[in-house]
């Protein structure tokens, strides 16, 4: 037995984390774009990153590593860092240089970045900026501003969890993202921090499982970033662990950053959560979910507020599964609207629906009637202020 | 040796066809909704349908049919007689008998839909409008434009081929597609006529073939219809038949009308050529550029005029295949903004591509640096009018 609950502090919610924004000059009108999180111990690690092929600069030089504990993580946003070369590992090398220099506390600092790509790593205003952080200081809000980019609100949050015995840890962390997500990865950038003492491996063997179905299960727009990662730091301050209550409290840190990220979809209007049922697997399951979730038909429908099930009914027939006409069924929240074959589409529901379709957040359920295959997948409609927000992004 | 000439005629301009376009009242405004082919002779019929499972009532009857020869296509637009199930058939033998009924010339009639998903086939308006067909006019713009939808301009090409021996034969054809184009299989409507004398078997092999290059090379957003159709009707009444001519004569009836399509795309206002070469396979090829020609974040720079090759290197590393940074190189047209690693990106280059990407049709052209592998895709921009014309698509 255990209890979960909200607390304040985000990033800084578990013990002996510390964390600040400041600005490079890196964004316009000195706006916030240089975060860090520092801890007093060591942090084991566990990470999850894209699997772009054009993977970014600081996830190549993460990954040159090995396994190692780090106290510190140094975010940019503005600068992706992806596809300059060796000579974009080498300037991360610099810039953390400049900043064991800086800090003697800092030891074997992480670096991050979000932003363009193709274009080196602005340095000395990086390095300039660098004595700008106070490492004493516990600001999450400033730290996760500082990490957005079209993101049009931070996003942060913490649990605690309390054990039987009496003892407690927390997990708390910041995301950014809003477009450029994929559901088929690990997605944009998100830091999370534990007290809890958990070993590594099976801090690794829990991200990965949690990230199936929170930023993995999300979508904005296909698209799948150079630069997406998730990083777990653990500093085992508070002694408490348990593996289920761990898991859950995780799941509920990623899960509600996971929402908030499709929330913020770049010009996204509502939520929808797609849940799919009757597959032949798990798999076809999640193969339609992300169809529909991912369908610019279905986005576009979302976005005129159309209660156009056809196109849902298209969606699961285009996706490849396993699927039948007179098996299917097809609800917006109660209303079904589609029953195995009987077209029950009237005026009447057709007003209802629309009503439902005007709500922030709704869901749609598609049954397949194959076989008990299941999973929920969350997405976001699509309109004028995607396209003005990618059509006008680098200038 | 044969010639190939452009011809006059569209879908009549092949020996002993007749078309036409009427309103049945379906469209608004007395808009033409309703086409007719008719041959004076049986044709034999190869074909190519949609992929997607929750296949339209159309597309089921013609296959339960079998193999037969017809003399007539009848072609709506407004409704798509999808998701109708049993009843959707029905429909259509009811309208094909009361055709027979009124044209005793018609033999094994053919029925074709295009429109909204899920809604019962106006059978009596259609039905009501039959008489009005004239099978002794030969008016393919009128056909042409009684099958569009969101199409803002149809869409008709023919092709006449001169064998060395004086003989000669004639492609023509119609189409219509604007939105709900995927790459991924056949698409949309698509209704080719010839007097060419060819082997059922041949005409239905060198259509496949044709079809990869063509239709199965263009999306304009990745969603795939359920009503998907190419039609190849063949009268023999020219007795002239030459294989490697008739490939080419069908190859440029269908690669027009495949860069048409793209050209209408729902809110265009260019058309991209996607050269991707150098992939481990013509497999591999195809999964860039098609992964190029799909994504959302490569669109809307596209609309927004911005060479944003960023994008475009991250989309080939998300695709999945073998790609390295390193030996990536990316060009607009023949100016190459990423050459094997080297950032070559600076403003005097930013202004020349941002010139190439003002014309009305350009090329990307992506070299992986892996293998021979190749294949060429071909899309359009995503902008605001796509976002408006699918929002209030059925209102």
């Amino acid at each position: 037995m255990y209890n979960i609950i909200q607390v304040d502090g985000g990033v800084c919610a578990a013990e002996g984390f510390f964390a600040d924004g400041v600005s490079a000059g890196l964004k316009k009108n000195n706006a916030k774009d240089m975060a860090f999180i520092y801890s007093e111990d060591k942090c084991k690690i566990a990470s999850v990153f894209t699997t772009n092929k054009m993977c970014a600069a600081p996830i190549k030089h993460f990954r040159a590593k090995g396994k190692f504990k780090t106290n510190f993580v140094l975010i940019n946003s503005r600068n992706a860092n992806a596809m300059t070369g060796k000579a974009g590992v080498e300037d991360i090398d610099e810039v953390l240089e400049a900043l064991a220099h800086t800090f003697q506390a800092v030891k074997n600092p992480v670096m991050s970045s979000t932003g363009v790509i193709g274009v080196r790593l602005p340095k000395k205003k990086i390095i300039d900026a660098i004595p700008l952080f106070d490492l004493t200081v516990k600001e999450p809000m400033n730290a996760a501003s500082a990490i957005m980019t079209t993101d049009t609100f931070s996003k942060s949050i913490a649990f605690k969890a309390q054990l039987e015995d009496g003892s407690s840890f927390s997990i708390g962390a910041m995301a950014k993202g809003a477009g450029m997500i994929n559901p088929a990865m690990a997605t944009m950038l998100c830091f999370i921090t534990t007290d809890a003492k958990v070993k590594r491996s099976v801090m690794q063997e829990i991200l990965n499982e949690v990230t199936q179905t929170t930023f993995n299960a999300i979508s904005v727009d296909g698209d799948t970033s150079t630069n997406d990662t998730v990083m777990l730091l653990a500093n085992e301050k508070s002694g408490a662990f348990e593996r289920e209550a761990f898991t859950e409290a995780l799941f509920k840190v990623m899960h509600f950053l996971a929402l908030e990220m499709v929330r913020d979809g770049e010009g996204a209007t509502k939520v929808v959560t797609y849940n799919v049922t009757g597959a032949r697997d798990d798999k076809e399951a999640e193969i339609v979910a992300k169809a529909l979730s991912d369908s610019l038909l279905v986005k576009t429908a979302l976005f005129g507020e159309d209660p156009n099930w056809g196109r849902i009914a298209s969606t699961v027939g285009a996706s490849g599964v396993e699927a039948y006409e007179e098996n299917l069924s097809i609800s917006f929240n109660a209303l079904c609207v589609y029953n195995r074959g009987e077209l029950l589409f009237n005026e009447a529901m057709e007003e209802k629906a629309a009503a439902i379709m005007k709500l922030p957040a709704f869901s749609i359920s598609c049954d397949l009637g194959v076989a008990d295959g299941k999973f929920t997948a969350y997405g976001c409609d699509l309109g004028y202020e995607y396209v003005k927000i990618n059509a006008d992004y680098r200038t």
